[in-house]
């Protein structure tokens, strides 16, 4: 199964292809898409929409995993990360992708083991899983892949279990 | 110049197409896209983008007028609304639109002349404005409608400004 990992964002949309083959991964691709502050918001999210598009046609990957928004202090923040997200999502189900949403939570407990792990920790599991020399940059890549790879172990926890049955 | 009025939600996006010609305007339609609750919410985008695509193809409205998001207190909405948001404004500069993007203040001072207007004031204004006999259901195609005015109003008095000069 190929597996788009995205963390989503306005200024910088972390992106990550994964293939999960039997129990472990490879790294197909990874990276971010990014927009300029100065452009005005609108041409930032057909930007996001049109590099994701690209990104989707160029790798065929099966499955989409992107981490839920929680609520911060900053509402106008808050408001534009929404609004790249959902033409994120846009973008995946339009490529034909089932989209997959998972909180920080689960994300760190997937990787790390506990909820409440660092960005460190998740860091730090994200280049041992994946047997990187260094953990993926920026910040919003590795958390790209770090969703991808939550999706990877639920989709397999799934499978063994449908087996199991 | 045909404006379309958008008001962003995700079970419901109110929309309008309203023509400027000269100093007063005229309707072309408007309505309302809506999604069921029941329906996974990277469906509901799809459903809202691909709806407000065929309006814009249908209609072909040169520049929209969307409305800007507060925040609220309810975190889970403002997030969802945003994402609609998202996918809304990415139909517009796909479909070659130019975005207008007004706060209800502006709204509401360029329809009833104060900011602080309640919501039926504005209806009644929608109402007197386009000489309708009903006001515009349900409240979201009203704000929609509201939208396309306000910035029919501030592009006129631009043009107005331009020609002074």
């Amino acid at each position: 199964m190929r597996i788009l990992g995205i963390d989503p964002g306005y200024a910088i949309m972390g992106w990550a292809v994964l293939d999960l083959k039997g129990n472990h991964f490879e790294v197909v691709d990874y990276g971010a898409v990014t927009t300029e502050a100065k452009t005005e918001m609108p041409l930032r999210l057909a930007h996001l929409y049109s590099e994701l598009c690209a990104i989707i046609e160029k790798y065929k990957p099966e499955e989409a995993s992107i981490e839920e928004l929680f609520f911060n202090n900053n509402a106008k923040t808050v408001i534009h990360v929404g609004e790249a997200r959902g033409v994120a999502i846009l973008a995946c189900v339009n490529g034909g992708l089932i989209v997959n949403e998972y909180t920080p939570l689960q994300i760190k407990q997937a990787l790390v083991g506990y909820g409440r792990a660092d960005k460190k920790q998740v860091q730090a599991m994200v280049k041992a899983i994946l047997n990187l020399k260094e953990v993926p940059k920026p910040d919003d890549t590795a958390d790209a892949v770090a969703a991808a790879i939550c999706h990877g172990h639920c989709a397999g926890n799934r499978a063994r279990r449908q087996i199991l049955k």
